[in-house]
């Protein structure tokens, strides 16, 4: 059984953070809210996102688990206003998932979850330094490292208790610096790993440029990214592994 | 003879509502105002428009006829601003139109009438129902049916008063209903037939989001689309031939 | 030596004037200012920029002169906000450029000045007609002419005081006149001008809406065209050599 009303734009920003990384995926629809896992076809980029049931206006789940093809949802959420409310309803004998907006009706087709790639198993990393950072200055550092490399190094130096950014061009280099003054927070310690441009690229697209991104960071350790959605009802957690550092 | 002068508004919006059919149209300059019949070369989509003097800052005209290539002067009108005034005078010997805009002067060879296909006549229907929705609704439908499909119902239900939409996937459905409450208007009759929603959605174009639109409906019969443009002082009829429903 | 800071407005537009005909310059640092001079690979459209000291927050630099690659300069430059300032130093001993922006360093690879095309030199000419003209409608005779023709007649008819502009088209044609009441400023004088319209549309893009150009015309000679950028702290000259007339 499942019965949920939420804003288009709850819904739209959730579904957002895990399209950018995979077409299909599955949703699990616990008692306390959907939870969704899923990792790119090249197991680089993972994302683990929970939208608690106080996000939605109305919230009916009993632990049911269901596959979707996430770019229809979200064209389906797209053609409501920000503010307007979805109705989803899951018929469990057809498999079909129904959705309501404002008198409008679509019967989504579910895919059978067992066709889907299985959910990663996100680890528990201790990772060194950890810093807090404006969604602004993610998308800042991931532009100007895009005009010049495919890949970026994100870097904490420890002794002068700084965020680093770098990328390194043929011909040109990008660097930012960001210290404690232009943070939100910083725990220092020693960290530089580099990373895939295009991956940061897609995960930047699904954060808020005026949110906060908790960010930690090791040597040569993949990176995690969490950030809070739906005003703090809900959470992404983004990880992306490391490239090897090509010297 | 044929001189006049009208809001690029106005002329853009009156021609917007040809082009969506027809590249090239006869246009009807009668003492009155202005007058286009055309269908498209399917034969399935027509449209019959009407232009008054009124709609006109000033009008002379006494019965000419002159053909136009749509998307040239469309794209002449564009460049006025919307408030900015179209000067119009047929040069009868060189059979050219100028065009004037704020000091620009812009000479638009016409088309021989007799090269430009026949006009439709418009067949005067009865039929059974008639609802009065709004343009955004219209809007809704065919957003919401072009996601799933290529054609689309429109019906209305006697029994339940309720106008509604269908259209049908291979594994989604759309379906949109708008009872007595949700329309300006509801005529109701036992009404339902399937059309080309390309040609729904070239018409939807032409529709005003906040205007009024007239919709006559029977059974696998044409459906007729009305509604007015220069505040009431001309209108558009938009007829669509039903396509064969396939059960 | 050279160290300056800018508003990334200012520099960008000064950049735009010249980019829109060469995609590598020379940059002359002067002690007074910046200025750079180009031609296009065809050698028909010309550039002459000044950008004074004046139009920077700080200024220092001792008669340099570089070479750069000018879109990726603009996109470095496109990436601050209107607003923001760029801070430019040159490393003399690499031959890079660094620019600073907000924290954001980019290191820009120089090209060496002898591989650039020679700057031109840009002749004194005395022409007999001189019209002062809003940008905004060089834009429309750009646009309309652009509709029916690739080349373009500039011209100032002496005896009616007037400034117009022709295309003609294969089926169509256009004609904008101005007279002393649309212009700013008429020195009238026999002359009139066909040019290649590309070219007119490049330079149209560098030109502010809401800006005076003067402009400078003669028979069958090129036309030169000036304005102020920063607030008059700059200012650019294009010259445009003609097309020969087809009769």
């Amino acid at each position: 059984m499942f019965k949920a009303i939420v804003s288009a734009e709850t819904l739209g920003t959730a579904l957002d953070s895990v399209s950018v990384l995979v077409d299909e995926c599955k949703i699990h629809l616990e008692e306390d809210g959907i939870a969704i896992r899923a990792v790119d076809p090249a197991n680089v980029g993972m994302v683990d996102l929970s939208l608690d049931a106080a996000a939605f206006e109305s919230y009916e789940a009993d632990g049911g688990l269901i596959g979707v093809n996430l770019s229809r949802l979200e064209d389906i959420v797209g053609m409501a206003d920000s503010g307007q409310l979805v109705e989803l309803e899951l018929d469990e004998e057809t498999r079909k998932l129904h959705i309501q907006i404002d008198g409008l009706e679509y019967t989504l087709a579910l895919i059978d979850p067992d066709s889907i790639r299985q959910e990663p198993d996100i680890p528990d990393l201790d990772l060194p330094a950890e810093i807090v950072i404006e969604g602004a200055d993610i998308n800042r550092a991931v532009t100007a490292a895009d005009m010049v490399s495919d890949h970026i190094a994100l870097g904490v130096d420890a002794d002068a208790e700084m965020f680093y950014v770098e990328a390194e061009g043929d011909t040109d280099d990008v660097r930012l610096e960001l210290d404690r003054e232009d943070l939100i927070d910083l725990q220092a310690g020693a960290a530089r790993s580099l990373f895939s441009l295009d991956y940061l690229k897609d995960m930047n697209k699904a954060i808020a440029k005026d949110g906060e991104v908790t960010t930690e960071l090791g040597e040569e350790f993949p990176v995690k990214m969490h950030f809070d959605i739906a005003e703090g009802q809900g959470n992404v957690t983004f990880m992306l592994a490391p490239r090897i550092q090509s010297d």
